[in-house]
């Protein structure tokens, strides 16, 4: 067990309460807004606020290589962990570019890409330089889990210090939906052929073989589903181990955290299985096409805010989400009551 | 048929090929973020533009009130229609705490409200003092009708003079759901019980008792299913009218426009009955939770950008759907290609 699993405690319900009874006082029919209510509901229940603010959000991006990806599991070739990492130095990813959009600086974390970076504006972190190929030998070892989810930890703190009330999280790692699926299928004994997808784009042929590799790893490893650390260390990634992290910080600070489309919401699912209380604060960005997908949010049964048929991942779903949470907030902050416009309400009918 | 037809030419397939082609080149997987793909495409279509700007985005509501209303059909009392147009003017209403997040202007146009309004920033263009109650004689004449087209036209022209690069088109009208259930049956000629919903939130018997008033009007009316300007006079209402006139004049102007809920996918549904080219600059921004919705959007082949339970109207929906827009522009506009950022691409697998 991790020790900020002490710090993280249950949302406050009385205050989301408190703002579900405010929001039947503002000039709509009671609930018209549907989802967006019970978004201002649950940031009020995360913050313990009637009115707080997700401004300004902070993106976090945790890169890092796969052993696996020698098995031949993704449409890219690993050195694309890396080039990507640069990419995201130099604001050229979508994920800059939705972090502009929404006022978000972004910080792209080192923990485990394969190759040694000496790139400007990235955070160095590298617990180990990728995992080892999790078909002929664990990941990583459970003191390395351990340590990434530090760099997780540590990165929500920056972000915390430097003002951020909203965090995103997003990740780069060719194999990494490899990763997810052998974790997921271990967690939840399904099928390994029910949360194999395309990734970036294999096909049916490659995702058969994609499934026998995830097969051959969960069989060789034996992880415990009732030991998330197990899991996440035989089977997972250095930033999947972050992001698992940065969700645990993010509750520790009773702060919001979007989560985005798979390899987050394994993260995501790591974190609650370490801790449930975890799971108030999680925000479900969007619902990814990897199959796997929908298998993960039911299990931590959630809803996501967009449904876009989107499948690139580096927290590119949650920033598309994040205006809707401004939205709440801006709806609670700013809309008039009935009382206060002089609008009759439908107390009579 | 409205002059305004006339200007109106489909929209550019071959600018929207340019772009799906383009975005193949940048640092992401073919395809991964799709339906933010189709919107960069269909953007590019509407303008003929790969790189088109969607800011600023104007706000119309428009405002009028029912005859029908006298048939007890609406959770709330016919006089919040101008009391609400009186809370958009103070700013106070939903429309205006979404407009102000995405730098909008709003403007409201009074195209009928029944009580005679003295508000400052409210444009005065009553057509009539509300339609007549569509079960006792047709809800206005084929003139009103498209005088009321007319004041939609009017305010897209000044939200494009003003500099708008989309429009988000709102209503208010206490009973406007019952209209637009009304002209939905009488336009696909489906039974009035699958398209009658809660409207601002009536209970169960109440929806039987709009039901039974839906069908008396249009028993009574006789509205020509072919003729889109028969039925929009005779079971609809002068705002609805008038928002068919803006999506006419959007597409006339090669500008985007967001359609919101129910009621305005039904004066959507009139435009593109009147000119089927329309239908290619409309963006559907939410699916509501009123029964006619997916009815109406099917008709369109529409599948809307969110789904949050909402129905609320005041183009609350479509408002919040905008940062989408803007960030399929951003992503053509400020992504990195694979050549320029030196990622390999997937060209070998």
């Amino acid at each position: 067990m991790h020790p900020i699993v002490t710090l993280i405690k249950p949302t406050n319900h009385d205050a989301g309460e408190r703002t579900r009874v405010y929001l039947d006082t503002l000039t709509k029919p009671p609930g018209s807004l549907g989802a967006l209510e019970d978004l201002a509901i649950q940031l009020s229940a995360i913050t313990g606020e009637l009115k707080p603010t997700v401004t300004p959000p902070a993106v976090l991006v945790f890169a890092a290589d796969h052993g696996v990806a020698a098995e031949g599991v993704s449409a890219f070739p690993q050195e694309v962990t890396a080039q990507m990492v640069a990419n995201f130095a130099n604001g050229g990813a979508a994920i800059n570019v939705f972090a502009r959009q929404i006022g978000a600086q972004v910080e792209v974390v080192d923990v485990g890409v394969t190759s040694t970076l000496t790139i400007p504006g990235v955070t160095l972190a590298k617990v180990r330089a990728g995992t080892a190929n999790m078909v002929v030998e664990d990941a990583m070892q459970a003191d390395e889990a351990l340590a990434a989810i530090d760099v997780g930890i540590a990165a929500v703190e920056r972000a915390k210090t430097a003002g951020a009330n909203c965090i995103v999280v997003g990740e780069m790692g060719i194999a990494n939906t490899t990763a997810s699926s052998a974790m997921l299928a271990a967690f939840l004994g399904v099928p390994v052929t029910h949360v194999v997808g395309a990734g970036t784009g294999i096909n049916s042929a490659q995702q058969a073989h994609k499934a026998a590799v995830i097969e051959r790893a969960i069989c060789a490893r034996q992880a415990s589903p009732d030991a998330p650390l197990e899991v996440l260390a035989k089977l997972g990634g250095l930033e999947i181990a972050a992001m698992t992290g940065a969700y645990l910080a993010s509750a520790a600070n009773r702060t919001p955290a979007i989560v985005d489309g798979f390899i987050a919401t394994i993260a995501a699912l790591t974190a609650c299985r370490l801790c449930p209380a975890v799971r108030g604060y999680l925000i479900f960005g969007h619902r990814s096409q990897e199959p796997g997908h929908d298998i993960a949010l039911k299990a931590l049964d959630a809803k996501p805010l967009l449904d876009m048929g989107m499948r690139l991942g580096e927290g590119s779903g949650a920033a598309l989400a994040y205006p809707l949470l401004q939205a709440a907030t801006a709806m609670v902050a700013e809309m008039a009551t009935f009382a206060d416009a002089g609008v009759s309400d439908n107390a009579g009918l």
